[in-house]
Protein backbone atom coordinates (compact mmCIF):
# COMPACT_ATOMS: atom_id res chain seq x y z
CA UNK A 1 0.00 0.00 0.00
CA UNK A 2 1.36 3.43 -1.09
CA UNK A 3 1.97 6.91 0.78
CA UNK A 4 -1.00 8.22 -1.48
CA UNK A 5 -3.63 6.42 0.75
CA UNK A 6 -2.64 8.55 3.81
CA UNK A 7 -4.73 11.65 4.72
CA UNK A 8 -2.98 13.74 6.38
CA UNK A 9 -4.53 16.21 9.34
CA UNK A 10 -2.17 19.03 11.03
CA UNK A 11 -2.43 19.43 14.94
CA UNK A 12 -0.83 21.83 17.24
CA UNK A 13 -0.78 21.18 20.63
CA UNK A 14 -1.97 23.57 22.79
CA UNK A 15 -2.34 24.55 26.82
CA UNK A 16 -5.61 22.84 26.93
CA UNK A 17 -4.30 19.31 25.32
CA UNK A 18 -1.41 19.46 27.70
CA UNK A 19 -1.74 17.62 31.27
CA UNK A 20 0.65 18.97 34.26
CA UNK A 21 3.88 17.60 32.35
CA UNK A 22 3.48 19.54 29.80
CA UNK A 23 2.69 17.17 27.30
CA UNK A 24 -0.64 16.59 25.44
CA UNK A 25 -2.62 14.16 27.98
CA UNK A 26 -3.20 10.69 26.45
CA UNK A 27 -6.61 10.70 25.84
CA UNK A 28 -6.93 13.83 23.92
CA UNK A 29 -5.28 12.40 20.58
CA UNK A 30 -8.31 10.33 20.49
CA UNK A 31 -10.02 13.96 19.65
CA UNK A 32 -7.14 15.07 16.99
CA UNK A 33 -8.08 11.51 15.74
CA UNK A 34 -11.28 11.39 14.91
CA UNK A 35 -10.81 14.72 13.49
CA UNK A 36 -8.74 13.56 11.18
CA UNK A 37 -11.27 10.36 10.27
CA UNK A 38 -13.98 13.06 9.89
CA UNK A 39 -12.44 15.16 7.47
CA UNK A 40 -10.40 11.84 5.87
CA UNK A 41 -14.06 11.03 4.74
CA UNK A 42 -15.36 14.35 3.86
CA UNK A 43 -12.15 14.19 1.48
CA UNK A 44 -13.79 11.01 0.28
CA UNK A 45 -17.04 12.81 -0.53
CA UNK A 46 -18.88 11.43 2.90
CA UNK A 47 -20.25 14.53 5.22
CA UNK A 48 -20.51 12.73 8.90
CA UNK A 49 -23.12 15.07 9.82
CA UNK A 50 -25.51 14.09 6.97
CA UNK A 51 -24.54 10.19 7.36
CA UNK A 52 -25.84 10.96 10.86
CA UNK A 53 -28.65 12.75 9.74
CA UNK A 54 -29.83 9.85 7.14
CA UNK A 55 -29.89 7.49 9.74
CA UNK A 56 -26.59 5.74 9.97
CA UNK A 57 -23.51 6.58 12.33
CA UNK A 58 -20.08 4.72 12.91
CA UNK A 59 -19.32 4.04 16.54
CA UNK A 60 -15.67 3.44 17.81
CA UNK A 61 -16.15 -0.44 18.94
CA UNK A 62 -12.44 -1.48 18.94
CA UNK A 63 -8.75 0.85 19.60
CA UNK A 64 -5.15 0.45 20.26
CA UNK A 65 -2.80 3.00 20.71
CA UNK A 66 1.35 2.79 21.33
CA UNK A 67 2.62 5.99 22.52
CA UNK A 68 6.18 6.31 21.17
CA UNK A 69 6.99 9.91 22.32
CA UNK A 70 5.55 12.53 23.81
CA UNK A 71 4.36 15.87 21.65
CA UNK A 72 5.05 18.97 23.84
CA UNK A 73 3.12 21.89 24.15
CA UNK A 74 3.45 24.60 21.48
CA UNK A 75 4.36 21.66 18.33
CA UNK A 76 2.97 20.65 15.41
CA UNK A 77 2.40 17.35 14.14
CA UNK A 78 0.67 15.06 11.55
CA UNK A 79 -1.95 12.77 12.10
CA UNK A 80 -2.06 10.69 8.95
CA UNK A 81 -4.83 7.71 8.37
CA UNK A 82 -5.50 5.31 6.37
CA UNK A 83 -8.35 3.05 5.88
CA UNK A 84 -6.82 -0.47 6.11
CA UNK A 85 -9.01 -2.81 5.92
CA UNK A 86 -13.10 -3.36 5.35
CA UNK A 87 -14.74 -6.77 6.25
CA UNK A 88 -18.70 -6.03 5.85
CA UNK A 89 -19.46 -2.94 7.54
CA UNK A 90 -16.41 -3.29 10.18
CA UNK A 91 -13.72 -0.66 9.11
CA UNK A 92 -9.76 -0.50 10.40
CA UNK A 93 -8.04 2.74 10.32
CA UNK A 94 -4.64 2.89 10.76
CA UNK A 95 -3.09 5.89 12.35
CA UNK A 96 0.19 7.72 12.54
CA UNK A 97 1.02 10.54 14.54
CA UNK A 98 4.22 11.71 13.27
CA UNK A 99 6.44 15.25 13.18
CA UNK A 100 5.82 17.97 10.36
CA UNK A 101 8.91 16.63 8.78
CA UNK A 102 7.86 13.22 9.11
CA UNK A 103 11.40 11.97 11.62
CA UNK A 104 9.71 12.18 14.37
CA UNK A 105 6.97 9.17 15.80
CA UNK A 106 4.37 9.92 18.26
CA UNK A 107 1.84 7.84 17.83
CA UNK A 108 0.88 4.78 15.73
CA UNK A 109 -2.64 3.21 16.32
CA UNK A 110 -5.87 1.25 14.98
CA UNK A 111 -9.26 2.60 15.48
CA UNK A 112 -12.41 0.02 14.37
CA UNK A 113 -15.80 1.36 13.61
CA UNK A 114 -18.99 -0.58 12.96
CA UNK A 115 -21.72 0.77 10.79
CA UNK A 116 -25.21 1.09 12.80
CA UNK A 117 -28.23 2.13 12.15
CA UNK A 118 -29.40 4.91 14.76
CA UNK A 119 -33.07 4.38 15.38
CA UNK A 120 -32.98 0.62 15.39
CA UNK A 121 -29.28 0.40 17.38
CA UNK A 122 -28.49 -1.88 15.76
CA UNK A 123 -25.33 -3.34 13.42
CA UNK A 124 -26.20 -2.57 9.82
CA UNK A 125 -26.05 -5.86 7.24
CA UNK A 126 -23.84 -3.80 4.94
CA UNK A 127 -22.46 -0.04 4.47
CA UNK A 128 -25.00 2.52 3.69
CA UNK A 129 -24.66 3.47 -0.05
CA UNK A 130 -23.19 6.79 0.17
CA UNK A 131 -20.56 4.75 2.15
CA UNK A 132 -20.30 2.35 -0.19
CA UNK A 133 -19.82 4.30 -3.44
CA UNK A 134 -17.20 6.52 -1.37
CA UNK A 135 -15.24 3.70 0.06
CA UNK A 136 -14.73 1.11 -2.15
CA UNK A 137 -13.09 1.91 -4.97
CA UNK A 138 -10.05 3.01 -2.27
CA UNK A 139 -9.67 0.11 -0.68
CA UNK B 1 -30.17 33.67 51.64
CA UNK B 2 -28.96 30.62 53.84
CA UNK B 3 -26.55 28.44 53.91
CA UNK B 4 -28.41 25.67 53.84
CA UNK B 5 -29.37 26.76 50.30
CA UNK B 6 -26.45 25.78 48.50
CA UNK B 7 -25.72 21.91 47.30
CA UNK B 8 -22.36 20.84 47.64
CA UNK B 9 -20.30 18.38 44.99
CA UNK B 10 -16.88 17.27 46.22
CA UNK B 11 -14.16 16.92 43.43
CA UNK B 12 -11.23 15.62 42.82
CA UNK B 13 -7.96 17.37 40.55
CA UNK B 14 -6.92 14.32 38.49
CA UNK B 15 -4.27 14.52 36.06
CA UNK B 16 -6.57 15.05 33.13
CA UNK B 17 -7.60 17.90 34.42
CA UNK B 18 -4.49 19.98 34.64
CA UNK B 19 -2.70 21.43 31.97
CA UNK B 20 1.51 21.88 31.75
CA UNK B 21 1.38 24.53 34.47
CA UNK B 22 0.50 21.45 36.85
CA UNK B 23 -2.91 23.44 38.15
CA UNK B 24 -6.78 22.61 36.45
CA UNK B 25 -7.13 24.30 33.03
CA UNK B 26 -10.01 27.00 33.47
CA UNK B 27 -12.18 25.55 30.63
CA UNK B 28 -12.68 22.27 33.03
CA UNK B 29 -14.22 24.03 35.86
CA UNK B 30 -17.20 23.70 33.47
CA UNK B 31 -17.56 19.92 33.73
CA UNK B 32 -17.29 19.81 37.33
CA UNK B 33 -20.30 22.74 37.21
CA UNK B 34 -21.93 21.08 35.22
CA UNK B 35 -21.99 17.76 37.02
CA UNK B 36 -22.89 19.17 40.40
CA UNK B 37 -25.72 21.57 38.74
CA UNK B 38 -27.13 17.87 37.10
CA UNK B 39 -26.68 16.29 40.91
CA UNK B 40 -28.46 19.45 42.12
CA UNK B 41 -31.53 19.07 40.08
CA UNK B 42 -31.64 15.41 41.28
CA UNK B 43 -31.78 16.39 44.64
CA UNK B 44 -34.14 18.04 43.72
CA UNK B 45 -36.24 15.24 42.40
CA UNK B 46 -35.21 15.99 38.47
CA UNK B 47 -33.74 13.76 36.91
CA UNK B 48 -31.83 15.31 33.82
CA UNK B 49 -32.00 12.54 31.38
CA UNK B 50 -35.67 11.97 31.93
CA UNK B 51 -36.26 16.04 31.39
CA UNK B 52 -34.57 15.51 27.75
CA UNK B 53 -36.60 12.32 26.98
CA UNK B 54 -39.37 14.62 27.43
CA UNK B 55 -38.80 17.16 25.55
CA UNK B 56 -37.05 20.11 27.47
CA UNK B 57 -33.71 21.10 28.11
CA UNK B 58 -31.53 23.42 30.06
CA UNK B 59 -28.99 25.02 28.19
CA UNK B 60 -26.86 27.50 29.44
CA UNK B 61 -27.23 30.78 27.63
CA UNK B 62 -24.61 33.12 29.85
CA UNK B 63 -22.18 32.29 32.42
CA UNK B 64 -19.34 34.83 34.43
CA UNK B 65 -16.40 33.13 36.46
CA UNK B 66 -13.69 34.36 38.37
CA UNK B 67 -10.72 32.57 39.18
CA UNK B 68 -9.52 33.23 42.74
CA UNK B 69 -6.74 30.53 43.50
CA UNK B 70 -5.50 27.54 41.05
CA UNK B 71 -6.08 23.44 42.37
CA UNK B 72 -3.31 21.60 42.08
CA UNK B 73 -3.24 18.13 40.88
CA UNK B 74 -4.10 15.52 43.66
CA UNK B 75 -6.18 18.52 45.26
CA UNK B 76 -9.90 18.10 46.74
CA UNK B 77 -12.74 20.54 46.56
CA UNK B 78 -16.30 21.35 47.02
CA UNK B 79 -18.22 22.84 44.41
CA UNK B 80 -21.07 24.65 45.60
CA UNK B 81 -24.30 25.11 43.82
CA UNK B 82 -27.66 27.66 44.73
CA UNK B 83 -30.49 28.52 42.64
CA UNK B 84 -30.10 32.42 43.21
CA UNK B 85 -33.22 33.31 40.76
CA UNK B 86 -35.38 32.05 38.66
CA UNK B 87 -37.34 34.48 36.30
CA UNK B 88 -39.74 32.89 33.70
CA UNK B 89 -37.77 30.10 32.43
CA UNK B 90 -34.59 31.62 33.19
CA UNK B 91 -32.60 30.26 36.01
CA UNK B 92 -29.75 31.68 37.78
CA UNK B 93 -27.36 29.55 39.73
CA UNK B 94 -24.04 30.51 41.90
CA UNK B 95 -21.50 29.10 42.18
CA UNK B 96 -18.52 28.80 44.83
CA UNK B 97 -15.61 26.12 44.26
CA UNK B 98 -13.69 25.78 47.66
CA UNK B 99 -11.47 24.17 49.66
CA UNK B 100 -12.78 20.74 51.95
CA UNK B 101 -12.13 22.94 54.80
CA UNK B 102 -13.56 26.26 52.86
CA UNK B 103 -10.77 28.07 54.33
CA UNK B 104 -9.87 28.75 50.58
CA UNK B 105 -11.94 29.85 47.98
CA UNK B 106 -11.22 29.02 44.31
CA UNK B 107 -13.63 29.85 42.31
CA UNK B 108 -16.70 32.35 41.67
CA UNK B 109 -19.20 32.11 39.51
CA UNK B 110 -22.60 32.52 37.67
CA UNK B 111 -24.14 30.48 35.01
CA UNK B 112 -27.92 31.17 33.65
CA UNK B 113 -29.66 28.36 31.76
CA UNK B 114 -33.38 28.70 30.21
CA UNK B 115 -35.48 25.90 29.32
CA UNK B 116 -36.01 24.68 25.73
CA UNK B 117 -38.39 22.69 23.69
CA UNK B 118 -35.84 20.38 22.19
CA UNK B 119 -38.24 19.69 19.50
CA UNK B 120 -38.98 23.54 18.41
CA UNK B 121 -35.75 24.38 19.47
CA UNK B 122 -37.40 27.52 21.01
CA UNK B 123 -37.50 28.83 24.52
CA UNK B 124 -40.61 27.73 26.56
CA UNK B 125 -42.95 29.60 27.66
CA UNK B 126 -42.83 28.42 31.02
CA UNK B 127 -41.13 25.72 32.59
CA UNK B 128 -41.99 22.05 32.56
CA UNK B 129 -44.13 21.44 35.50
CA UNK B 130 -42.09 18.02 36.49
CA UNK B 131 -39.52 21.66 37.36
CA UNK B 132 -41.63 24.14 38.13
CA UNK B 133 -42.98 21.94 40.78
CA UNK B 134 -39.86 20.94 42.00
CA UNK B 135 -37.70 24.23 41.95
CA UNK B 136 -40.66 27.06 42.79
CA UNK B 137 -40.58 25.64 46.69
CA UNK B 138 -37.20 26.60 46.95
CA UNK B 139 -36.91 29.94 45.61
CA UNK C 1 -11.01 50.22 17.03
CA UNK C 2 -11.53 48.57 13.13
CA UNK C 3 -12.29 45.50 12.13
CA UNK C 4 -8.91 44.90 11.25
CA UNK C 5 -7.73 44.73 14.88
CA UNK C 6 -9.67 41.02 14.72
CA UNK C 7 -7.46 38.04 14.84
CA UNK C 8 -9.90 34.98 13.05
CA UNK C 9 -9.40 31.33 13.60
CA UNK C 10 -11.38 28.69 11.67
CA UNK C 11 -13.17 26.11 13.36
CA UNK C 12 -15.31 23.00 12.86
CA UNK C 13 -17.77 21.19 15.14
CA UNK C 14 -16.59 17.63 15.27
CA UNK C 15 -17.98 14.62 16.79
CA UNK C 16 -16.23 15.37 20.19
CA UNK C 17 -17.37 18.61 20.80
CA UNK C 18 -20.87 17.78 20.74
CA UNK C 19 -23.42 16.50 23.52
CA UNK C 20 -26.44 14.91 23.37
CA UNK C 21 -28.48 17.78 21.93
CA UNK C 22 -26.31 17.44 18.97
CA UNK C 23 -24.54 21.12 19.27
CA UNK C 24 -21.22 21.82 20.85
CA UNK C 25 -21.15 21.73 24.58
CA UNK C 26 -20.46 25.02 26.32
CA UNK C 27 -17.65 24.12 27.57
CA UNK C 28 -15.71 22.88 24.81
CA UNK C 29 -16.08 26.56 23.53
CA UNK C 30 -12.82 27.48 25.79
CA UNK C 31 -10.70 25.13 24.20
CA UNK C 32 -11.03 27.44 20.81
CA UNK C 33 -11.16 30.23 22.41
CA UNK C 34 -7.66 29.69 23.99
CA UNK C 35 -6.58 27.78 20.64
CA UNK C 36 -7.26 31.23 18.60
CA UNK C 37 -5.94 33.64 21.81
CA UNK C 38 -2.38 31.18 21.61
CA UNK C 39 -2.77 31.94 17.80
CA UNK C 40 -3.41 35.88 17.83
CA UNK C 41 -0.35 35.92 20.13
CA UNK C 42 2.00 33.81 17.49
CA UNK C 43 0.81 36.37 14.70
CA UNK C 44 2.22 39.30 17.12
CA UNK C 45 5.12 37.20 17.73
CA UNK C 46 4.89 35.65 20.92
CA UNK C 47 4.83 32.30 21.37
CA UNK C 48 3.35 31.06 24.24
CA UNK C 49 5.02 28.05 24.99
CA UNK C 50 8.20 30.49 24.76
CA UNK C 51 6.60 32.54 27.22
CA UNK C 52 5.63 29.82 29.27
CA UNK C 53 9.62 28.17 29.02
CA UNK C 54 10.88 32.03 29.63
CA UNK C 55 9.09 32.00 33.59
CA UNK C 56 5.93 33.54 32.58
CA UNK C 57 2.32 32.89 31.97
CA UNK C 58 -1.07 34.12 30.89
CA UNK C 59 -3.66 32.51 33.09
CA UNK C 60 -7.10 33.33 32.98
CA UNK C 61 -8.57 34.92 35.50
CA UNK C 62 -12.04 36.28 34.90
CA UNK C 63 -14.27 35.57 31.51
CA UNK C 64 -17.67 36.20 30.90
CA UNK C 65 -19.62 34.41 27.89
CA UNK C 66 -23.12 34.50 26.30
CA UNK C 67 -24.14 31.80 24.26
CA UNK C 68 -26.49 32.86 20.95
CA UNK C 69 -26.94 30.31 18.83
CA UNK C 70 -25.60 26.92 19.12
CA UNK C 71 -23.09 25.38 16.66
CA UNK C 72 -24.55 22.24 15.31
CA UNK C 73 -21.83 18.82 14.16
CA UNK C 74 -20.42 19.55 11.02
CA UNK C 75 -20.53 23.16 10.99
CA UNK C 76 -17.69 25.63 10.75
CA UNK C 77 -17.45 28.54 12.47
CA UNK C 78 -14.33 31.51 12.75
CA UNK C 79 -13.36 32.45 16.30
CA UNK C 80 -12.47 36.48 16.20
CA UNK C 81 -10.84 37.72 18.90
CA UNK C 82 -9.33 41.28 19.74
CA UNK C 83 -7.41 42.78 22.42
CA UNK C 84 -9.59 45.32 23.39
CA UNK C 85 -7.63 46.88 26.52
CA UNK C 86 -4.38 46.46 28.24
CA UNK C 87 -3.87 47.80 32.25
CA UNK C 88 -0.56 46.73 33.86
CA UNK C 89 -0.32 43.18 33.60
CA UNK C 90 -3.83 42.46 32.85
CA UNK C 91 -5.50 41.99 29.51
CA UNK C 92 -8.44 41.75 28.12
CA UNK C 93 -9.81 39.95 25.15
CA UNK C 94 -13.12 40.62 23.08
CA UNK C 95 -14.48 37.12 21.46
CA UNK C 96 -16.95 36.59 18.76
CA UNK C 97 -17.64 33.19 17.18
CA UNK C 98 -19.60 33.18 14.27
CA UNK C 99 -20.52 31.78 10.63
CA UNK C 100 -18.23 32.00 7.76
CA UNK C 101 -20.03 34.53 6.31
CA UNK C 102 -20.11 36.34 9.17
CA UNK C 103 -24.13 36.02 9.20
CA UNK C 104 -24.95 34.38 12.22
CA UNK C 105 -23.35 35.13 15.60
CA UNK C 106 -22.74 32.12 18.15
CA UNK C 107 -21.18 33.98 20.57
CA UNK C 108 -19.49 36.65 22.33
CA UNK C 109 -17.56 37.08 25.15
CA UNK C 110 -14.70 38.01 27.40
CA UNK C 111 -11.83 36.48 28.87
CA UNK C 112 -9.31 38.45 31.38
CA UNK C 113 -5.69 37.61 31.43
CA UNK C 114 -3.13 38.20 33.56
CA UNK C 115 1.04 37.77 33.70
CA UNK C 116 2.07 35.89 35.92
CA UNK C 117 5.92 34.90 37.32
CA UNK C 118 5.12 30.76 36.76
CA UNK C 119 8.36 30.03 39.92
CA UNK C 120 6.68 32.70 42.36
CA UNK C 121 3.46 31.90 40.90
CA UNK C 122 2.87 35.87 41.61
CA UNK C 123 1.36 38.49 39.31
CA UNK C 124 4.10 40.47 37.48
CA UNK C 125 4.91 43.86 38.48
CA UNK C 126 4.89 44.45 34.53
CA UNK C 127 4.34 42.71 31.38
CA UNK C 128 7.30 40.27 30.26
CA UNK C 129 9.26 42.47 27.95
CA UNK C 130 9.00 39.76 25.48
CA UNK C 131 5.09 40.67 25.38
CA UNK C 132 5.06 44.75 25.81
CA UNK C 133 7.25 45.13 22.67
CA UNK C 134 4.74 42.95 21.28
CA UNK C 135 1.53 44.15 22.53
CA UNK C 136 1.83 47.66 22.84
CA UNK C 137 1.68 48.72 19.75
CA UNK C 138 -0.89 47.32 18.99
CA UNK C 139 -3.00 48.55 21.74
CA UNK D 1 -7.00 -14.01 40.66
CA UNK D 2 -9.61 -13.77 42.44
CA UNK D 3 -12.15 -10.71 42.32
CA UNK D 4 -11.18 -9.07 45.36
CA UNK D 5 -7.90 -7.71 43.07
CA UNK D 6 -10.41 -5.39 41.15
CA UNK D 7 -10.66 -1.87 42.61
CA UNK D 8 -14.35 0.08 41.67
CA UNK D 9 -14.24 3.28 41.02
CA UNK D 10 -18.34 4.46 40.47
CA UNK D 11 -19.29 7.53 37.92
CA UNK D 12 -21.97 8.47 36.67
CA UNK D 13 -22.64 9.73 32.85
CA UNK D 14 -23.28 13.68 32.67
CA UNK D 15 -23.91 15.64 29.58
CA UNK D 16 -20.31 16.95 28.95
CA UNK D 17 -19.23 13.07 28.61
CA UNK D 18 -22.11 12.62 25.43
CA UNK D 19 -21.79 13.34 22.27
CA UNK D 20 -24.26 13.93 19.62
CA UNK D 21 -25.68 10.36 19.74
CA UNK D 22 -26.32 10.49 23.26
CA UNK D 23 -24.12 8.05 24.50
CA UNK D 24 -20.68 8.61 26.24
CA UNK D 25 -17.87 10.06 23.50
CA UNK D 26 -15.43 6.68 23.34
CA UNK D 27 -12.58 9.34 23.97
CA UNK D 28 -13.76 10.27 27.73
CA UNK D 29 -13.77 6.57 28.92
CA UNK D 30 -10.11 7.33 29.65
CA UNK D 31 -10.67 10.12 32.07
CA UNK D 32 -12.66 8.07 34.05
CA UNK D 33 -9.90 5.56 33.46
CA UNK D 34 -7.18 7.30 34.57
CA UNK D 35 -9.42 8.63 37.79
CA UNK D 36 -10.14 5.09 39.09
CA UNK D 37 -6.77 4.42 38.58
CA UNK D 38 -5.24 7.17 40.53
CA UNK D 39 -7.71 6.28 43.37
CA UNK D 40 -6.59 2.67 43.15
CA UNK D 41 -3.23 3.36 43.23
CA UNK D 42 -4.15 5.96 46.57
CA UNK D 43 -5.52 2.94 48.02
CA UNK D 44 -2.67 1.04 47.84
CA UNK D 45 -0.77 4.09 49.50
CA UNK D 46 0.70 5.87 46.66
CA UNK D 47 -0.02 9.38 45.86
CA UNK D 48 -0.03 10.03 42.58
CA UNK D 49 0.71 13.87 43.23
CA UNK D 50 3.44 13.13 45.21
CA UNK D 51 5.33 10.54 43.42
CA UNK D 52 5.56 13.15 40.63
CA UNK D 53 6.46 15.62 43.03
CA UNK D 54 9.11 13.10 43.81
CA UNK D 55 10.48 13.17 40.56
CA UNK D 56 8.79 10.16 39.03
CA UNK D 57 5.58 9.23 36.73
CA UNK D 58 3.55 6.85 35.22
CA UNK D 59 3.06 7.74 31.49
CA UNK D 60 0.63 5.47 29.45
CA UNK D 61 2.72 4.01 26.92
CA UNK D 62 -0.15 1.69 25.33
CA UNK D 63 -3.59 0.68 25.86
CA UNK D 64 -6.50 -1.19 23.75
CA UNK D 65 -9.57 -0.78 24.43
CA UNK D 66 -13.18 -2.60 23.55
CA UNK D 67 -16.12 -0.93 23.53
CA UNK D 68 -19.15 -3.38 23.89
CA UNK D 69 -22.21 -1.49 24.74
CA UNK D 70 -23.29 2.55 24.98
CA UNK D 71 -23.62 3.86 28.28
CA UNK D 72 -26.34 6.80 28.09
CA UNK D 73 -26.74 10.10 30.02
CA UNK D 74 -27.83 9.92 32.64
CA UNK D 75 -26.61 6.35 33.54
CA UNK D 76 -24.17 5.19 36.46
CA UNK D 77 -21.66 2.73 36.01
CA UNK D 78 -18.47 1.00 37.91
CA UNK D 79 -14.89 1.33 36.76
CA UNK D 80 -13.41 -1.80 37.73
CA UNK D 81 -9.23 -1.99 37.36
CA UNK D 82 -6.96 -4.64 38.37
CA UNK D 83 -2.98 -4.35 37.92
CA UNK D 84 -2.70 -7.54 36.37
CA UNK D 85 0.92 -7.88 35.40
CA UNK D 86 4.13 -5.87 36.23
CA UNK D 87 7.81 -6.54 34.48
CA UNK D 88 10.30 -4.30 35.55
CA UNK D 89 8.79 -1.00 35.58
CA UNK D 90 5.96 -1.59 33.49
CA UNK D 91 3.11 -2.35 34.74
CA UNK D 92 -0.25 -3.35 32.68
CA UNK D 93 -3.98 -2.71 33.93
CA UNK D 94 -6.97 -4.61 33.41
CA UNK D 95 -10.22 -3.01 32.88
CA UNK D 96 -13.71 -3.41 32.67
CA UNK D 97 -16.56 -1.39 33.42
CA UNK D 98 -20.15 -2.21 33.81
CA UNK D 99 -23.44 -1.89 35.22
CA UNK D 100 -23.63 -1.06 39.00
CA UNK D 101 -25.54 -4.35 39.39
CA UNK D 102 -22.96 -5.94 37.39
CA UNK D 103 -25.20 -7.26 34.57
CA UNK D 104 -23.80 -5.10 31.60
CA UNK D 105 -20.31 -4.86 30.56
CA UNK D 106 -19.80 -1.57 28.23
CA UNK D 107 -16.09 -1.47 27.72
CA UNK D 108 -12.94 -3.66 28.43
CA UNK D 109 -9.53 -2.40 28.38
CA UNK D 110 -5.54 -3.00 28.64
CA UNK D 111 -3.37 0.08 29.90
CA UNK D 112 -0.05 -0.51 30.17
CA UNK D 113 2.49 2.38 31.81
CA UNK D 114 5.74 2.60 32.30
CA UNK D 115 7.74 4.45 35.35
CA UNK D 116 9.54 7.27 34.23
CA UNK D 117 12.60 9.90 35.63
CA UNK D 118 10.58 12.93 34.69
CA UNK D 119 13.72 15.17 34.78
CA UNK D 120 15.86 12.71 32.04
CA UNK D 121 12.64 12.02 30.76
CA UNK D 122 13.90 8.83 30.91
CA UNK D 123 12.84 4.92 32.08
CA UNK D 124 13.73 4.09 35.27
CA UNK D 125 15.63 0.79 35.71
CA UNK D 126 13.16 -0.03 38.55
CA UNK D 127 10.22 0.92 40.32
CA UNK D 128 10.48 3.74 42.59
CA UNK D 129 10.88 2.63 45.95
CA UNK D 130 7.49 3.87 47.42
CA UNK D 131 6.10 1.83 44.33
CA UNK D 132 7.87 -1.39 44.93
CA UNK D 133 6.80 -1.72 48.69
CA UNK D 134 2.88 -0.63 47.78
CA UNK D 135 2.56 -2.75 44.47
CA UNK D 136 4.92 -5.78 45.24
CA UNK D 137 3.10 -7.42 47.95
CA UNK D 138 -0.50 -7.55 45.77
CA UNK D 139 0.93 -9.02 42.08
Amino acid sequence: MSIENWFEYPVRAHPSHTDYSGVVWHGNYLTWMEEARVEHLRSLGIDYAELVASGSELPVVELSLRYHRPIRMGMRAVVKTRIAQMAGVRINWDYRIQSVDGEELYLTGRVTLVAVDREKGKILRQLPSLMKNALLPIV
